[in-house]
């Protein structure tokens, strides 16, 4: 990625983020990457700033109950599939998130990893979107997060070498 | 699986073992099945009889040279993908595994992972229809590779309570 950098914009950057996420890291660097992820719906303050803003919709329409289904339909999708539930949450309501995990708890593993794959890049290009549009908004506790974009073989960070480019 | 058993036959315990494998072991647990594979070739004297029958023309058909091509793919393989080089090698030739083994080199991590499951699979039938033609060839070394079916999830393991049925 570091040889790839730096990007001469928005699209060359994604382009690069997803030959790296789809065709370098491999399946543990997924799970890894997974893993570095709080479950859906956590209010805990140790959250990033990035899942803040991107489950502010999910919050706003979130009631005691549906909470607490969230809670539970996270527990039985981990319990099934060895991974968090990820979803790229932004603008979704609580209601389509419940409603999404219940649909995808259906599926065969391997089915499974690569939507949440899939859904984990998008959380991704958006964050990539956010730092090309305003740089100025980066937050310590956004750049803490970047490193679950990290890929051991590949030695380097996508957002983090994309970030040094685009903020120095 | 223990549930599923005793099987009134091969089809019934290969349906049992294809649902289990297929749709309730997770991608950890695919992991660790492979994980408990030797690398193709090796002829270390702690190898199964199992592998040690379904790599027999594989042996017969290796050169030196051929045996350490074997050996650098098998390592480069294992260095893109984060496991071993599965293939069901019953039948093929040192020359056929290897270029399969090339040409599966050049996927996608998440196409091989299916692919080395799919493979797999193809390992667990034939040593389930070895088990039910001849039960009397079962060897203290084969029943120890059996746990690697194992699904910890399941709490069960689908050879092994196969053969308590079939060889009680």
């Amino acid at each position: 990625m570091a040889a790839a950098s730096p990007f001469a914009d928005l699209d060359h950057a994604l382009q690069s983020a997803r030959e790296i996420w789809f065709n370098k890291i491999d399946v543990n660097g997924w799970l890894e990457a997974f893993a570095s992820h709080p479950a859906i719906g956590t209010t805990s303050p140790s959250i990033s700033q990035w899942s803040k803003e991107e489950q502010s919709t999910a919050l706003a329409t979130a009631t005691d109950s549906t909470v607490q289904e969230l809670v539970e339909w996270n527990a039985r999708y981990s319990a099934k599939f060895g991974f968090v539930f990820l979803i790229c949450a932004s603008g979704r309501g609580t209601p389509e998130i419940l409603a999404e995990l219940k649909k995808r708890y259906l599926n065969r593993p391997i089915v499974e990893f690569e939507i949440a794959a899939q859904e984990k890049m998008k959380i991704i290009e958006l964050r990539l979107a956010k730092l090309f549009k305003t740089p100025a908004r980066m937050t310590p506790s956004m750049t803490a997060q970047l490193p679950a974009m990290q890929s051991d073989k590949a030695g380097d960070s996508v957002v983090s070498s994309i970030s040094i480019h685009m903020l120095a």
